[in-house]
């Protein structure tokens, strides 16, 4: 099985190498190493290039570690920047589903901005649809004036909602703006629709984006799976990532119909630290413990990855973003000893 | 003074009512009372008529309750929906800065969802664009998609940034998405040249929305003024409310170039505890502070209501939501005692 590995900018590099000798361990992988984001801007003038594109189509699933960096910020259109990288790679792969498990793990409850009454017991995943609305649509200047457009297929909507309902075991929250958005209303009309032909044993709910972005604070045990689209999604489940307190333990997994998933970490590229051996690759490994479930059906070995990093942070392992002092050597380490 | 009055759905006309009462012990105001939201659809099946726009337009300024309900829940495009009040109104009176105070109450720190430290000290005013971006864009249907249109004009964005620097002291935040979006690629080029040129010694950071999203929940001290798009603060300014863990107390007031502002409290109808007699008055007792202060330049008057609900709190008065019993007549008379 041939994983392409696009370990990217900043932080990218140390968390990277430790994520292939853990996944080393566990299976018989090919890795197809490429330059992608600020780093193949640099190289090749684009973050994502056709090469590279046709690497990761071919590849079985692909892990990326983070992009991105000041080195790159520009706000010229002209300016190749590291996430067009991203965004092509999702388009190219067709990955319209981005999976954002929210954990907090209890030996970290302390890290938490929240009330550890709040946040005990919190169990939810966002299901953010990733190839459509604002983030895909027409955009452009003309005069004066800048624009950018949400829109969305009835297809686009059926597919991520399925995927939710389907990753369910009790209740569904769609989250919307139906009271101003055109697009929000398709989108409340197809969830009810396919809720009701086809997961009418699932609680379904609709809740407005501003009401979310106060309940994932204020009851964030209320929710199972939110549902919603590209930009909401991209809000909201930063916000939720924030509960925990500690983002660098959060993976996600972005998949489409047939062809690889993408696994990478929630966090970015922290280029502040980037280069001095203390980044927390935790988070890495738990995109890997992903890949191995959703990418390649290998369910043991995922709970395993899983495991082995809630026994080393209950051994009390705290890299620098969580407190403590562990290099990402010695994090590597802990968590390569349980496994 | 005239003051248009619209009391509106839900819980409004419980908490219009006490507000009367302490604007009276203030000012000499007429008050004109008209229907709005859902009970204006209800008698002339439309939220906003042009009679109450007229009216809104030639008062000095507007105090509105609250609008909504599930009574006139409905994702069909063709019938009247109580937000198209809200939204009409906003643009016949040009209000295009929105504002939102959030400072945390001590004696409440214990209802907010964060932890004490976290919240503690936390003083920070969003300046939310209100009638620009998706809310107002073109949108349709076409085939089997829908959309809508985030666009923004240079005028536009350099208003709300002027009303942005201008409430600052020191430091402005504003919040976009220009990663991946074209309006806030304008939006950001826009505030860093009115920075430069007319406030080059207010402090300006750009901070992306979704990291915004996660600073306030992990780090709200952080903020002092956060500026941004109308989408972005609906979210990200009731994401801040709830930090407080006390919505109802929080007041906001909307403002245009010259006419009338309006002043509403941020939360919403609350159809489920209408008619009971319990809803919590502070919000709105708030929100005609800011309308002294920034309608009729009566900063002696606003500062008394400010701090008549601050020693009425102090001394353990709780409404229901915040886990108290007092009833509105309860509230209302504990702060009118210090007044
Ligand atoms: C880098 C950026 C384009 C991207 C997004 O907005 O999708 C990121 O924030 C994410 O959530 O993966
Ligand atoms: C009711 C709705 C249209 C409105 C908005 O989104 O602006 C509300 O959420 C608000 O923030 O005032």
């Amino acid at each position: 099985k041939t994983i392409a590995l696009l370990p990217g900018d900043g932080i990218g590099p140390e968390i990277t190498a430790p994520t292939v000798e853990l996944l080393n361990k566990l299976g018989d992988f090919t890795f197809e190493e490429h330059l992608f984001g600020g780093i193949s801007i640099d190289a090749h003038g684009t973050a994502l290039t056709d090469e590279v594109t046709a690497a990761c189509q071919r590849a079985d699933a692909v892990l990326l570690a983070a992009v991105g960096g000041p080195k790159w910020d520009t706000t010229d259109p002209t300016k190749p920047r590291p996430e067009q990288g991203l965004l092509g790679l999702r388009k190219a792969l067709g990955l319209y589903a981005n999976l954002r498990p929210v954990r907090p793990v209890p030996a970290l409850y302390d890290a938490s901005p929240l009330k550890r009454e709040i946040i005990d017991g919190t169990n939810l995943l966002v299901v953010r649809e990733l190839t459509g609305g604002l983030y895909f649509g027409d955009r452009g200047r003309r005069g004066d004036t800048a624009w950018d457009t949400m829109i969305y297929s009835v297809a686009e909507i059926e597919r991520i909602v399925r995927t939710a309902f389907e990753a369910a075991r009790s209740r569904v929250t769609s989250v919307d703006k139906a009271n101003v958005l055109e697009s929000s209303r398709l989108w409340r009309e197809v969830v009810k629709r396919v809720h009701a032909e086809e997961f009418p044993n699932i609680e379904l709910e609709h809740v407005l984006v501003d009401n979310a972005a106060m309940q994932l604070v204020s009851n964030p045990r209320h929710f199972e799976i939110i549902v919603t689209e590209n930009m909401f999604g991209d809000i909201l489940s930063d916000e939720a990532a924030m509960l925990t307190g500690s983002i660098g333990l959060l993976p996600s997994a972005s998949l489409g119909g047939d062809g690889p998933g993408l696994f990478e970490p929630v966090h970015g590229s922290a280029p502040d630290i980037a280069g001095k051996g203390i980044a927390n690759p935790l988070a890495m490994f738990l995109s890997a413990a992903l890949l191995l479930r959703h990418g390649f059906a290998m369910e043991t070995e995922a709970a395993a990855v899983e495991s082995a990093v809630d026994r080393a942070l209950a051994d009390g392992l705290r890299t620098a973003d969580l407190g403590g002092a562990a290099t990402t050597a010695e994090a590597s380490q802990a968590v390569l000893n349980y496994l």
